[in-house]
């Protein structure tokens, strides 16, 4: 109330890397979500919703981007001086739901999620510091034939959210294959200097289709400069060790059984090798049992997914389908969600190791590459405006507007002025397929008059003579205000 | 990979006042808030989502406890040093969101908001830092026409939740009743201080169901101790004061009509008060003319609604049902639900005031209401279970869930090992009604086992004779297989 002191005005803007959603994209991703849910729970997954904030030490550290350990969550301390984390991701508070609770839960546990993930990182064009997952994760079970099933949910979710089948592929891989070619390329060590060098091994492979096959040898051998100047280290690798590990990574052959003979010959002698060999096999038969072919779920050895914390198959959901974006350039989509097998996570609670192995699915990215696919569809649909012309009439519009309602429609009443232009301008605005219209002549005959403002932009791009437009006005019509849900009705029904 | 060291396991626990949810709860409440987005989007709100984050000072400070301006929210600083807070209500987002796009709106800018909020408070029983918040807000429409809009909305959702008819009530009142009276009562002062006394008033009426007409006097005088020793200042307020504004909290009649009548008299000669009188009296005859009678919306001239921010009507949803807990004591519902008109808000951005008036509605307190409702409803329902008794064949035990999914059943195969008790007993742990079993007898004959688990429960709580029992086994029978869909389709449609 202090009228003549000078008040902070704060500016009206977003955290960066923030973003408002509004409108069919919400709707569009709401309807994705409970489509994938569906899928989930018609296979035994139960949901599970755990809380934003974790307790940093039960979080652990686990982010992709290994390059930076401390940085990646958002960090604040309790009133108890306990510091806690928003979740990155949904499988660190899984891990802690299953630690706490391990002797309660039915083993196999299937859950599903839903929710916001947030990672404090640089944001950056389509890149957000908040952002959806849509995980499944089956805890308890042990490998192959609990990771053969995820192969083909992650197809089913596929498919259920919107992606044909042949437009996309579950790429599969196995981490030993990897540890196992480490191992017989000379890279075994048992301390944490070789531990780590395996680290920068395999993130350097996880980037081999944006660098490159030249970039990634520079992050296998001496290191390498980027663009930006930037100079990211290199695992020091020799020559002889580089062209082993390159020449694994693109080995793969045209069909499952094929890759799989290919990876027995290579891997002979290395046990850590054969038994990811061995289960890539066991899966490949049940797949192919059950109809999951190479069109479908397709072992391919350059699927690396950097995460440290996985200790079996991987897998990689990717889309195959061309397209362009308004320039006529060819889209790359990024990959539309991973997963695979993490023995060790709950080991960090539990001090045993728990066997798990999940999916978690890139929802906005999904939802982008559909985008992409329905380009051309009809534009959305806002409610049915009713004018509100007459002040002291509102009670008949509201009226109205709960008619149409309980017929189905979307429908509300202007409650902003009586300026009868800016009525309608409001109707435009909100996409509004019909504008309802009552004045006193109409009142005074017990009629309503029903503007078809989709049909009216149609017309009025043709019309050129504004008087033409004005004396014909064949967009709207008058009706006994009785007849008003029946004629709505009819008018949208022939409509596309 | 450091296998000497000593290994740091952190406890396995959520933060304080968080929660994990599981199952059933978590469908109910997406059930629900579907149910009143649907009611929301058929009134013509589109969904509007902003990030968890706010910036802090566009944040403000409009949390209901006053008391401590400066906790309540959790905080903290972003890597370019701006102070960001987690969202502790759907408004405060609305609002800078309309001031940050405000000329390119639809007005009135109709938005609903579904999501968590946290408050960064001491927790206690049933009273988390998490919750989900159900808004719908209109933008730039004045009152009176829009409050009345929002309550007939508030009763429609309220039925959409599932609260019957006569089950809740809305009630209606209008902050500057109270601001007339306190001005008629030697409160009108202009200044911060007085500001701040009318503000300890309003707090102290909104404490009256819980602290009764002592505790509140106490609280509009000299200021009260509670049982645990804390004192809680008084506005000061005279005895002829305190006796003016208790009897108007008091003053409520039966019906709206009645209870406007005696407003016009208690306020004549008020400016402020008159206004809240006309817009009350224009609402209800709105409402009545509708057909929202006292049983759906009431004036109630005891509900407050803390929060400082509403400058017109406020609504508050209560429930109205007699529920007793599991001891037999009644039940004492929370409001489920509150709201209105805050033309201040947009304010502090734009420098102008926008009209506004909106409804938040309590999902989980609602949620817990509905569970006394329906209390003795049938337990959930969990998937059916294939067993996998022979490693093998595992895809044939896949096939036959796929098949029971194709044909809308939920159903997984257990995936844990090959014990057969130990599988009986997770299938009995998921609340499975159907347990599928094909040992190599039963593969070799081309049958397959229907166990039907819920039906054998009901029999073993009546067979004393565990031998006989066995050998009569009427839960289970052998079908074909490829009889298999239909044989569980015609055993579940027998169950209720």
């Amino acid at each position: 109330m202090a009228k003549k002191q000078k008040i902070f005005k704060p500016k009206a803007r977003k955290p960066r890397g923030f973003r408002d959603r509004l409108g069919d994209e919400i709707v569009a991703e709401r309807e994705m979500l409970a489509r994938i849910s569906a899928v989930y729970e018609a296979h035994g997954f139960d949901p599970l919703e755990t809380p934003a904030f974790e307790y940093t030490d039960a979080l652990g550290k686990f982010l992709p981007d290994v390059d930076r350990p401390n940085a990646g969550v958002f960090s604040l301390t309790d009133d108890d001086d306990q510091w806690m984390s928003l979740r990155y991701d949904l499988t660190a508070p899984l891990a802690r739901y299953v630690a706490e609770h391990y002797d309660g839960l039915p083993k196999p546990f299937r859950r599903y999620a839903v929710g916001p993930v947030w990672r404090n990182e640089k944001p950056g064009p389509g890149r957000f510091r908040e952002f959806t997952q849509c995980d499944a994760d089956t805890v308890g079970a042990p490998a192959p034939y609990a990771d053969a099933e995820m192969c083909m949910l992650f197809a089913d979710v596929m498919e259920a959210a919107g992606i044909a089948r042949g437009d996309y592929v579950i790429r599969l891989n196995d981490r030993r294959l990897l540890t196992g070619l480490l191992e017989t390329t000379g890279l075994a060590g048992d301390g944490e200097a070789e531990s780590a060098r395996r680290g920068i091994v395999l993130r350097a492979l996880d980037k081999l289709d944006r660098l490159g096959e030249e970039g990634v040898k520079l992050l296998l051998g001496p290191g390498r400069k980027d663009e930006s100047g930037d100079f990211t280290d290199g695992a020091g690798l020799d020559a002889a060790q580089i062209d082993r590990v390159i020449s694994f990574v693109t080995a793969t052959a045209q069909t499952n059984t094929k890759t799989c003979a290919r990876l027995r010959e290579i891997f002979e002698g290395s046990e850590t090798g054969l038994v990811g060999v061995e289960t890539l096999k066991v899966m490949t038969n049940e797949l192919a049992a059950l109809d999951y072919k190479e069109d479908r779920i397709k072992i391919d050895l350059s699927i690396i997914r950097g995460l440290e914390y996985y200790t079996g198959p991987v897998f990689e959901a990717d889309l195959t389908f061309a397209a362009k974006d308004e320039k006529g350039r060819p889209v790359r989509f990024d990959s539309v969600g991973g997963g695979g097998r993490y023995d060790g996570l709950v080991k960090r609670f539990k001090g045993v190791e728990v066997p798990a192995v999940g999916i978690s699915v890139g929802v906005s990215r999904l939802l982008t590459a559909l985008d992409y696919k329905k380009a051309g569809d009809s534009a959305p649909r806002g409610p049915i405006v009713v004018l509100a012309l007459e002040k002291d009439r509102m009670a008949s519009y509201q009226a109205m507007a709960a008619e149409l309602r309980a017929a189905g429609f979307r429908a509300e009443v202007y409650l902003g002025g009586s300026n009868f232009a800016k009525q309608l301008k409001y109707a435009d605005k909100r996409a509004a397929p019909l504008a309802i219209i009552q004045g006193s002549d109409e009142r005074e005959n017990g009629e309503v008059t029903i503007k078809d403002l989709e049909l009216g932009a149609e017309l009025s791009k043709n019309i050129e003579d504004n008087k033409e437009w004005r004396e014909d006005q064949p967009a709207q019509f008058t009706v006994k205000r009785t007849e008003l849900v029946e004629a709505v009705k009819k008018t949208l029904a022939s409509k596309p």
